[in-house]
């Protein structure tokens, strides 16, 4: 078995055997496959694509190559969510302790922005004392005593997808959706949830810029994930505009304890509500009340919990940017577009974001919004405030938001997208 | 400019800028741009190709990066050859002295073997003393007193492709026609020669295996070289069976002074005077004779000036094998079949070749035929001679030569290809 035959393979259209993606995978993980060997495998299967079988297979080794995690000991079923990631999306943060507090357990291994898309652990990062990185016994223990945990994945689930991600990241190789489903399905089976609920992000602002290759992703995984053992149910979600009225970490923080609390933007409320009907269904508690869970208090109270016991004050006060600039409607209407990668690409300038993986992220900056597509708007009224601590950033930020939005003459009759498109099971 | 968005502009089948390719070239050369982004670009070039502007482009650009040859100052016009690489393929051996002694300069930088093919070094270096390595004053000394000089390339010519073509070795990414074509060309533009001759091997034992293929990369080649101000012809020639009687470094070496003394098998003598006249013609030497220089000793005088000049002794008894293994012919009839890759990876395998670039050579190894196709034979008479030091190796060899060729009745009718199978200028 040689690097050079495994990539001839592929490169000719042929089928991987499970013997060269068992070989390659682990090959790469010692360092007897160079990174340059893995990259051309890379391009390869980004170019000629993997059939379900050797997807399987390649998540399958990809999970060997480190510790899988079990929680059938915990009295509660295990469920678990995934974002394919997005702008505004705070959903986690709402979600995970509204789960637990309806009776199942969320273990939540979550990420770190890149780009213009926000990560989980960032945002909860700017609650003062709040830690993302837990050893295994800890993660559990808070799992244990809490319902839900949200933090960082360990060094030892999946090593091999941790090289590989960051070598793709690099190559040009990300936009592959055998890669991205097996990338995101190793973890989560390795992680040892039960069952697991694919949110899978489509329009503008999403990796998924069309309904079919949203679909395609959502189906190969929930795949991947029901021959695991794991329930898997996906739901393809809109994101051709920013989910809530804010993109940027402190700030969807504050919109998410809004939710807890029985308030806050519709689509945020209905999204949270419909993801986690699913991880209830998924996990066999099917009379659980979600809706009542929110409105009594208890998911807020999990929350308080769970923030604490990673060392984070829920009473803090939450960091604001040093600098605000309010942008106004330039005319009267109808607001028919507000683009979600503009607006994302606007907070990730404006500091929310990093654009290398060991850059910091401003706590208080992003992008709050003061009109959804849909609402009427008059000449003058804000549309946006930017939030930003470098206020340098916001000539690069209003330079290329006039082109994010349109407003339509008074009257025009206008439907936004409904949040949840399409269910994939 | 960044290396993602030139991989991600050749991923989309985009047509790369000049300036991404200047910029790529360059910046891989200097190290910025690393081994693993180069290879996914390499992939994608494979895989979604170049057009004849993008590879005129990327050519320059690997010229660019070294120096450049300039041997205008010589009385006589410059000429060289370049063959993609073939079994038994030892013609630049009698053709360099054999122009030379016509009247034209010949400057033939060349390689060494790896895999199934050898290399014009590794001949050489079985004649005791003689030296592969000049620095340019001395490869131009020979060249002005000998007429012809046969040496490596030195490090300052097109350094981007020596880098290059090191990572597609082990990569998977050879086998691109821009990627050749560029390789190829950017050597031989930069050796600074004024007319160049392409000898494109076609059929198992090349790189090429179909005519389709090697008209492609002919045509590509011959546009890149006449773009540059080099008088370029290439010829198609067979590469189904080897060349000639031999394969393997001395053995080659006895039978290239067989052709220059007046004898050797006709396949050899009628490819080396089919190259010589498209040479000769190519320098604007139209009255030269390479038959009679072949005829009359003086290509043989070139020659045996040309290997002193460089070190070796042209009458030293060249170097043989400590084993010999006879293979005799099954039946009786007409030898309708001998493959030439299956005797190429024999010969390798017995010593001739070398499986990495750090390995040593063979001298005495290889293989010896003793009838080629359309000769009758009879059961029980010699068909090839194994020669190795390493005679653990003939096993290998004897269990792969029974596929490599076909007797078939007597009688039948046979009608081998002609060596020189298509010309594009």
């Amino acid at each position: 078995m040689d690097a050079i035959s495994v990539i001839r393979t592929k490169r000719d259209r042929g089928e991987l055997t499970p013997e060269q993606i068992d070989w390659v995978i682990d090959a790469y993980t010692r360092g007897e496959v160079a990174d340059e060997q893995m990259s051309a495998l890379a391009m390869a299967i980004l170019l000629n694509g993997m059939n379900r079988t050797e997807i399987a297979r390649w998540t399958a080794a990809m999970i060997a190559s480190g510790e899988r995690m079990n929680f059938d000991a915990l009295s509660r079923p295990t469920t678990d969510k995934h974002s394919t990631g997005g702008v505004g999306d705070k959903i986690t943060l709402p979600l995970a302790p509204l789960v637990a507090a309806c009776g199942a357990a969320v273990p939540q291994l979550s990420g770190r922005g890149l780009g213009h898309t926000g990560g989980t652990l960032d945002k909860l990062e700017s609650i003062p004392g709040w830690r993302a990185h837990l050893s295994n016994a800890e993660m559990r223990h808070v799992l244990d005593t809490t319902g839900a945990v949200i933090c960082a994945a360990g060094d030892g689930l999946a090593p091999a997808d941790k090289k590989l991600y960051a070598l793709r990241d690099v190559t040009g190789t990300v936009e592959a959706i055998p890669l991205i489903a097996s990338s995101i399905m190793s973890k989560k089976i390795a992680e040892g949830t039960g069952a697991l609920v694919l949110d899978v992000k489509v329009g503008s602002g999403a990796f998924m810029k069309t309904i079919e290759d949203a679909r395609e992703l959502a189906s190969t995984m929930v795949a991947l994930g029901t021959d695991s053992g794991v329930r898997t149910v996906a739901l393809l979600t809109d994101m051709s505009t920013p989910l809530g009225l804010t993109a940027g970490n402190a700030l969807e923080v504050r919109e998410s304890v809004e939710v807890l609390a029985g308030g806050g933007p519709q689509d945020v409320i209905d999204l949270t509500l419909a993801l986690a009907r699913e991880m209830l269904d998924a996990a066999g508690l099917k009379d659980a009340d979600p809706e009542k869970a929110l409105a009594d208090g208890s998911a807020m109270d999990v929350w308080r919990r769970m923030i604490s016991a990673q060392g984070g004050d829920p009473d803090a006060t939450l960091p604001t940017a040093r600098e605000q600039h309010v942008v106004t409607a330039p005319a009267s209407g109808v607001l028919t577009r507000l683009d979600a990668y503009d607006v994302g690409v606007a907070a990730w300038r404006l500091g929310a974001g990093r654009a290398r993986k060991e850059d910091p992220v401003q706590a208080g900056a992003g992008v709050e919004l003061h009109a959804k597509p849909g609402d009427t708007v008059t000449e003058g009224q804000p549309l946006m405030t930017l939030h930003t601590d470098t206020p340098e950033m916001f000539d690069y930020a209003l330079k290329a938001l006039p082109e994010s939005y349109d407003i339509a003459p008074a009257g025009t009759s206008f439907s936004p997208l409904p949040v949840v498109r399409e269910r994939i099971a």
